[in-house]
C-alpha cells in the first residue's frame, strides 16, 4: 500500500443535512455558493435579494465562506455611490479543487478543476491497459494524480476529492469495480489501491459523461438519456437532474438491451444485444477494419472519405441503436437523447438511420437526438466536476475541514 | 358544468416548503404524522425520542395536529406510573379522507380511505366504457364519488382530495388525458369535467398501481419495475420510492418496447412491440378465445383446466414479456419486477417462460419477479392512498384548510 496522496483532513459531515438550525445554516451556505457561482460577481445585498434572506444573515454566511477560502472579495464596487460600498463577491479561484481521473482502455488521464469550473492542470498517458492487472495501472494513475495535485498546489489550490471514471460496472459503495470486461478487472476495490487522504469516488464512465453533459452541456435539459461508447456501449439516465443509478449501481446497460432476440450470442449471456450490432468490435468487423490504436478516429476518417463498407457498418449500427432507443424512450420518456463519448465523433454517419428508426417506430413526434460537444472529454470532466459540485452543494463540510 | 362536488376550501400552500422557520415547522409536522402513522399509538415523549426534537417542540406540533383533526388522543396511558401521565396519540379515523376513483374499460369504481389506511366506503358500477364519450362517463363517476363522500361524511370524514386512475397517457398537469386508446379518449381535460372544490389529480392506472404496491405491498422494495395490464400493457418505474414519470408524463410504456423489430405493425407506429405478443387482444387471438366480459378470468379458468391453446398463448406472452423485461432490467437495474393488475391473475402460466427468458439472457443472477397481492385492486387503492400520502407529507396544508 502506497502512502496517502495527501495529508488527511477530518471528514466533513457529508451531504445529508438534518432538519435543524445547523442543517438550515448548511443549506443556506450552499444557496449562497450556488448563487454566486451562477450569477457572480455579486454584492452581499445582491445575494440577499436573490435568495430571500436578510442582508445580515447573508453577511454571516458570506464571512464564513470567505474565511474558508470558497468565496473571495473583489474589493469595493461602485465607489461613487452614497453609503457604505458593497464588496463584490466571486467564487474563489484558489481553495478547493476537484480532481478527476479516467482509466481508459488505451489511456490514463487526470485533471484538476477549480470551483469556477476552469481546468487548472491536466496529465495524460497513452498506454494499452487491456489485460493489465489493476495494481500497476492504479500505481501509474496515482503518479499522474500526484503530478496534477503538485501543479495546482503551487497556485494555492488543494484537492477536495478525487473521482475516478472506469469503463465498467461500479458497486454502489463508489469504490469497487464489479466488472470491467474490456480491462478484464473483476471485483477490484480501488479504494484500497488508491489511499488519498481526501474523499475518493469511483464511478462508471458513462455516468460521469452524462453528468458532464448535465452540468456543462449546451442547454441540456434535466431529463435525458445519454448514450456513449468506448469499446462497449453505455448509457446513463438523468431524471430531474439526478442520475438514475439502479439498485446495484448497474443502470444504463443499453448495450445489453435485446435488439434481435434470436441474434448472435453475447458475453452477457443474452442473444442479439445492441452491442452485437453497434459495439466497437461489431462495427469494425462489419466495416472490415482492423482493430488498431485510434479505432474511432479511423472509422470516422474512412466514413468521411466515403468508404462504403464503413458507411454501411455505421448505418447498421445506427439502425440497431434506433431500435434499442425506441424501447428506452418508451420506458423513460426523456426530453432528449444525447450521443456522447466516442459515438459523438461518428454521429454524422450514425444519426440518419438512428433517427429514421426512432421516427418510424413512434406515432407522435419522435424524441429529439443531439450530439454532445464534450465528446470523449465528458467522463474526465464529469469526474472533476462531480467533486466541485459536492463542494458547492455542501460548502459547510469543506469549511469545517479547511 | 355540474356544481362542485364539495364546498371549496382555500387551497393549501402545497408540498414545496421553503427553507425558512415556517417551512421547517411544516416539515416537522409531517415527521410527527409519519411517525405516529408508522409506529403509533405513541406518547408525545415517544414521538420526541423518535424524531430527535424536544418534548416541548413536539407538544406544540401535536397540539396543532390534534386541533386540525389529523391526530387524536386515546387518553392517558400507563396511569400507574409516577409523573404526569402521557396521552397516547394515534392517527385520526375521522378528519380527512382520500377519495380514489377508477375509470376502467369495463367498470367505474370509487373508494374512500381514511388516514389510517382503512377503506371506509366503496362503490362500483360495471359498464362497457369503450367508445363512450368522456362526459357521460364522468357524470356517472361523479355520482359514485358523491355517494361515497356522503357515506363517509356521516362518519365524520371529509374529502381531502380525489385522484382518478385512467387507462391512458396523462399529461404532467395531472388533469388531461392525452390519449386513452381503449376508451377512445383524446386530449380530454378531466379537470374541467370534474369540478370538485378540493384537489383533483388524474393519473395513469399503471402509475397508481405501482404506488399502491410501494405503499401497501408485502415488503416491496423502493426500487422496482411494476408491470400491469388491463387491455394494454403498462409499466411504472419506481426509483428510491419515487415514481419516474418522464418529461411528458408518458414513462412506463413497456407495451411499445420492440420485441421483434420486424414483427407485426402496432397502432403506436412501431413494429413487433410487446403488446403485439403479450397484450390482451394478442393473447386472446393466439388462444382462440372470444373477447367477452371477464376476459382475464376466462383465460385463467381455461389455463387452469389445462386448455393447450390458452397455455401456449400465455407461454408465448411470457417469453415476449421476458425479452422486453431483459431490456428494461438492463436499463434500470431494479431490485425486483412485480407483476400486477390483470397480469397477476395469469402469473402461474406467464411466469415460467418469462423467468426462463430473463435468466438465460443474464450472465449473473437474474432479476427476481414477484406477483402483486393487490392484483386489479391496485390502481383504485393507489388513487385513494395518494391523497392520504399527500396529507401525511404536508399536514400543515390541511391544518390551514381544515
Amino acid at each position: 500500500m502506497t502512502a496517502p496522496l495527501h495529508e488527511a483532513r477530518p471528514p466533513g459531515a457529508g451531504a445529508r443535512l438534518p432538519d435543524t438550525q445547523q442543517g438550515m445554516r448548511r443549506r443556506n451556505l450552499a444557496r449562497v455558493m450556488h448563487t454566486v457561482s451562477a450569477e457572480g460577481p455579486l454584492s452581499r445585498a445582491g445575494v440577499a435579494s436573490r435568495i430571500g434572506l436578510t442582508r445580515a444573515a447573508v453577511s454571516t454566511l458570506v464571512d464564513e465562506l470567505v474565511r474558508s477560502g470558497l468565496l473571495e472579495e473583489l474589493g469595493p464596487e461602485r465607489p461613487g455611490r452614497v453609503g457604505r460600498p458593497g464588496s463584490a463577491l466571486a467564487v474563489s479561484g484558489r481553495g478547493p479543487a476537484g480532481i478527476g481521473a479516467e482509466v481508459g482502455v488505451d489511456h490514463l488521464a487526470v485533471c484538476a478543476v477549480d470551483l469556477r469550473g476552469a481546468v487548472r492542470a491536466r496529465a495524460v498517458r497513452h498506454h494499452a491497459n487491456r489485460g493489465r492487472s489493476p495494481e500497476p495501472v492504479i500505481e501509474e494513475l496515482t503518479g499522474l494524480v500526484r503530478e496534477v495535485i503538485a501543479e495546482v498546489e503551487r497556485e494555492g489550490l488543494w484537492p477536495a476529492g478525487l473521482t475516478v471514471a472506469v469503463p465498467g460496472l461500479v458497486a454502489r459503495d463508489g469504490r469497487t469495480v464489479v466488472r470491467a470486461p474490456n480491462l478484464d478487472w473483476n471485483a477490484t476495490d480501488l479504494g484500497a489501491l488508491l489511499p488519498t487522504g481526501f474523499p475518493l469516488t469511483v464511478d462508471n464512465e458513462a455516468n460521469l459523461g452524462a453528468l458532464a453533459e448535465l452540468w456543462l452541456g449546451d442547454g441540456t435539459p434535466p431529463d435525458f438519456l445519454h448514450v456513449s461508447a468506448e469499446i462497449g456501449i453505455g448509457a446513463a439516465v438523468v431524471v430531474d437532474g439526478r442520475l438514475l443509478r439502479g439498485t446495484r449501481g448497474f443502470a444504463g446497460e443499453l448495450g445489453h438491451v435485446p435488439v434481435h432476440p434470436d441474434g448472435p450470442e453475447c458475453a452477457c449471456g443474452g442473444r442479439g444485444c445492441l452491442e452485437q450490432y453497434a459495439g466497437e468490435e461489431a462495427v469494425l468487423r462489419a466495416a472490415g477494419v482492423e482493430a488498431g490504436e485510434d479505432r474511432v478516429g479511423l472509422l470516422a476518417e474512412r466514413a468521411a472519405q466515403g468508404d462504403r463498407d464503413v458507411r454501411r457498418a455505421l448505418d447498421g449500427a445506427g439502425t440497431a441503436l434506433g431500435i434499442a432507443l425506441t424501447g428506452a424512450v418508451n420506458l423513460l420518456d426523456p426530453e432528449i437523447v444525447v450521443l456522447g463519448g466516442a459515438l459523438s465523433g461518428l454521429a454524422p454517419w450514425l444519426l440518419p438511420s438512428l433517427e429514421t428508426e426512432l421516427a418510424r417506430r413512434t406515432a407522435g413526434p419522435a424524441c429529439a437526438v443531439s450530439v454532445s460537444r464534450l465528446g470523449p472529454e465528458g467522463p474526465l470532466l464529469g469526474a472533476a466536476h462531480s467533486v466541485v459540485r459536492a463542494v458547492l452543494d455542501d460548502p459547510g463540510a469543506v469549511a469545517e475541514r479547511g
